[in-house]
């Protein structure tokens, strides 16, 4: 069976191995006050060109999220997001579980526009009844979305703008981010500096072990988040563990080089999809491919494939996802693309 | 400077690093379904020699203590504690932000007594205000303490049945489990799981990276409990990194062994501390010795040695903590004693 | 001015503010616990056949809804509702507030069907990945619906029964029930308690002062609910306000009574409107009437009389809603009506 | 019977009665929008001598507390009270249902002193680990206290600088405030103001039906403060029955005249137990009245009055608290103090 269901189906890549071998006997403190910890933010400083910035390391993406939003907002506030937001669908309610409600919006490509985001801060912020009704606090969007697609550099100025006009947040969601850089190089660290008020830098599904790195831009969300983080369950007691995961990844352009790795990889199996016919659930230039494939298609590729069920279809169709990474070789995709030909 | 600080300084044991090398590349599903974790809740299960718990893994201690007492609680019970217990006084307030209060009862060496708790919950359930107060829903302890102390086995069953007469759930917190164990051989895994309703396994203070097993045994606290894992942030994507860690624990006797070596090396430094004429702060057996220590020997043990402040004292003195632990060596310990001896 | 926006635009009706008069120097005990909450109770599980009915008063819906949610559910689970529901839009995320994610279905006309319960349901218990999602506890249902619409005695038993099937309470929002059993005589006290798990029965926009009275059949939602109910505020000192109210609503037929009275002048406007060639936003058989109307016949209105705007529509139109309750006169309608008529 | 043991027997004032009968048929617009309430809010503003305070009224303490504390804390925050105070042991966990711990200081007679909260905070704030604690966000003081005892104007403002050295608000319970100010005359309403962040002026307690007035003084927790009004549940439909009670108790003298025809004839209760030799429990100037009564005395005591009971002493003595009010008359204190003689 080979893997391609998701980008965390391995450990991680060999430079963060040797590392985590090379310091393990070294002793330092907890809770993310150590050397490496402080060399990773220093890193990602320098990478936003923005000395300015807060950055804490949580350990995965719903505990980033969770933590992020009870951090941002108050009792009366909740969260503009797309439908099919990662917190709107697949974090068990844990945004509610901070007590905020998750205010959908329609996103037929993963993606909302500045013009939803406008209409939707503009109808709220303009109604006599507002009190009556949940207050957007802040917009949460992925970089890149779910559904694997990229909000261009305009777009993501554009939400902003939007956003500050009306004194709401914006969070950027970057558990795939440098999937994104990968495919479209105007996303760029300092350009997120610039739009969000924090994002945070994902490395669960970017070759780590374990962790993201939150950034934080907007003074009012730095205060105090690291109480947050340990109420919440992210201040790790040897937070070396994140900060030399982060230090490995940051410190040269590994972080982009193994996610360029991945994007290659994903466009070799979109092509031979496009091949054989089938239509694309989603374009998207990152290293997740959706495709709609017919299901006796798909009963053969089972037996030596594994990869994600999105959706199933009506009509004898299913909508699957397939997954690179770092770890995936281009010999397991060549294998992949001769038998998706072969179907 | 050599750390006696906390129990983890260090990364881990060279086991479990070998077995995360090992293991790097082999393609395994997420979120703690693959093979290893499903192996480490099966040997748990067997020494707990109970094959109806319920065995799930979370990050750190916060989070373990939070996540269950979510699963645990309605909206009006809260959490009957020692005023010393972690999640009264360390967690930021992790289990009121689940909306539940922590009840703290009077505790000086860290325990709570069986006649404590049945005082409190037949306080609360023959009063006949009660629904103007808050419902103890569970008890929570530590074994060790926070204090470093040990409940008997005799003592843990008395609380138990304390609980259980009330209906009120018992849940045991052992993010040093290990360390009572090397101490006091009555306290051992069917013990536990006789006497709670959940308890855990601490991996992070006890030679893992990181990592905590959940043994749930009451039927109730079993049902959906990894929506809440999820919901809390502790359903770690590449799950097989706390199943790993583990198995290496606890398939043959290296938790009670590396916890034996460090209980061993922090009764010679007791020793030394008693020779040295020094109050015990609390008696601890186990692997964190306190003591009360002038400030002027502190000063010279500051030159070499890292230590934990416990609390001020107003005459001079200084209530501190060292702490040893796997990765602490004999030649460390010895250059302690001998240093305390030459003050 | 002549005020048709809400049906809670007067105090009470002269029935009970003769009561409030009679007994204010009484001396009762507090907290719901005097012979006049008692009698009510009494009284309310007659009416439902269900001796073994627990009956409590609330001082609002909002309050109401958010009291019964939190008492029902585990910190994983959601409410399934209509996207049009009250909870899901008009309590400034009173819900989320409690850690519970309101989960949405498409609801044209205010109701859900029982095939969508039994949809949502079946589509979450059968998933594989159902822990990385909220797990509907909950179904909430208003009667009549926010729109105005009445579910029909069958309709309540297909959902009760998609509900029971899978083990999820259904709850049904009563803040007009009077207006939903006077259009509908199907609609009795005997049937809700035989499809709901919990149901109240709105006193506020039925003619009382404020107050809502809860019914609560499932042994399960009954347990503590009074320390819930305190907990969330609603535990009214001079508890007897509420218990005198529904006295004097329930004892005889005052409660049905004033909701024909206002059933019957929301008729007539319905025959005005239709007759002046509205078209209806809603078939309300209700004491709540919505109509698309043109903006400048509203014009020439807004100088006699005050309605609800519900939704400005984009072609000079806007749907209206006007409200009638036991303080509607028919000389106020007959004004309304010839008003209408003359424009 | 002649009930003594609360301060909520009864009903209301008859000029409050009489108001809410002449209003009863005039129609106003809802949640508290109407013209008492805005007479009300400012009226509370001319006796606060502060035209910038924010005036919302809520139905009762508990959610008055909750709504506040909602409204004022960020999630790492937590409340310092005493641990007498109502929002640590009477609200059945109200408070950490928002998420928010309660931070319990000694209290000897119900009140902590400036000195307390000084060292609370200072040792907060000043110490290196602070962020695995909660965070004092609020200090919660109730004037008069739980146990009848009154804060001088030296010691509430005391307490307030203590709080604004440190950047914490000071929220003031006045669930019984005119019986303060009827025993202090330094107690006033520009006082209130020029210390706290907010108060309210107990309803329920002194002649109302039932009512709160917060009064908002901060800016920061007058910003969107009805959201969360609404969100709690204290966002009344006929908000002016708020508003019209208010109006009674405000317009005039009435708030402090009922509240010192209360407080004399506690007076008289408390010459005559003192007479009889019983020790006070709690020296209160207010009208509550705490003593510590030998148990056989109590059982001819029972046939005719109820009063409270506070503690079960040891040795066969009971701490009871008999309550005047606005309807206790000098009749039924003059029967008592008869009684109390005759024993």
């Amino acid at each position: 069976m080979i893997r391609f269901e998701c980008d965390y189906s391995e450990g991680c890549i060999d430079k963060i191995q040797q590392a985590l071998i090379a310091t393990n006997l070294d002793q330092t403190p907890g809770y993310g006050m150590d050397p490496h910890c402080e060399r990773a933010r220093s890193i990602i400083r320098k990478l936003c060109g923005r000395e300015d910035a807060e950055v804490q390391f949580l350990l995965g993406g719903t505990q980033a999220n969770a933590t992020l939003i009870a951090a941002a907002l108050r009792a009366h506030q909740g969260v503009l997001a797309a439908e099919t937001g990662h917190v709107n669908v697949h974090e068990s309610g844990a945004i509610e579980a901070t007590g905020h409600k998750v205010l959908a919006l329609p996103a037929n490509d993963g993606k909302i526009r500045a013009e939803q985001v406008r209409n939707a801060l503009h109808a709220h912020f303009s109604d006599s009844h507002a009190e009556h009704t949940v207050q957007p606090g802040l917009v949460y969007i992925s970089e890149p979305t779910e559904n694997g697609t990229v909000y261009s550099a305009e777009e993501l100025k554009a939400i902003s703008a939007a956003c500050h006009e009306y004194g709401t947040y914006l969070y950027i969601d970057g558990a795939r981010l440098g999937y994104a850089m990968a495919a479209c190089p105007e996303i760029t660290f300092p350009l997120l500096a610039e739009v969000a008020d924090a994002f945070y830098i994902g490395g669960t599904k970017v070759g780590a072990l374990f962790g993201e790195a939150m950034v934080i831009l907007h003074p009012a969300l730095k205060k105090d988040f690291r109480y947050i983080l340990k109420q919440r369950g992210g201040m790790l007691a040897k937070g070396r563990l994140l900060g030399i995961q982060f230090e490995c990844l940051l410190e040269d352009d590994t972080y982009l080089n193994i996610s360029k790795h991945a994007v290659d990889l994903a466009q070799q199996i979109r092509e031979a999809g496009l091949n054989k016919g089938w239509k694309l659930y989603s374009a998207s230039p990152t290293n997740q491919q959706f495709f709609v494939v017919p299901d006796a298609q798909l009963q053969i590729l089972n037996q030596k494939y594994s990869y994600d069920i999105w959706e199933k279809l009506p009509d004898g169709h299913t909508a699957i996802r397939f997954c690179t990474s770092w770890a995936t070789s281009q010999e397991q995709v060549q294998a992949l693309v001769a038998d998706i030909k072969a179907l």
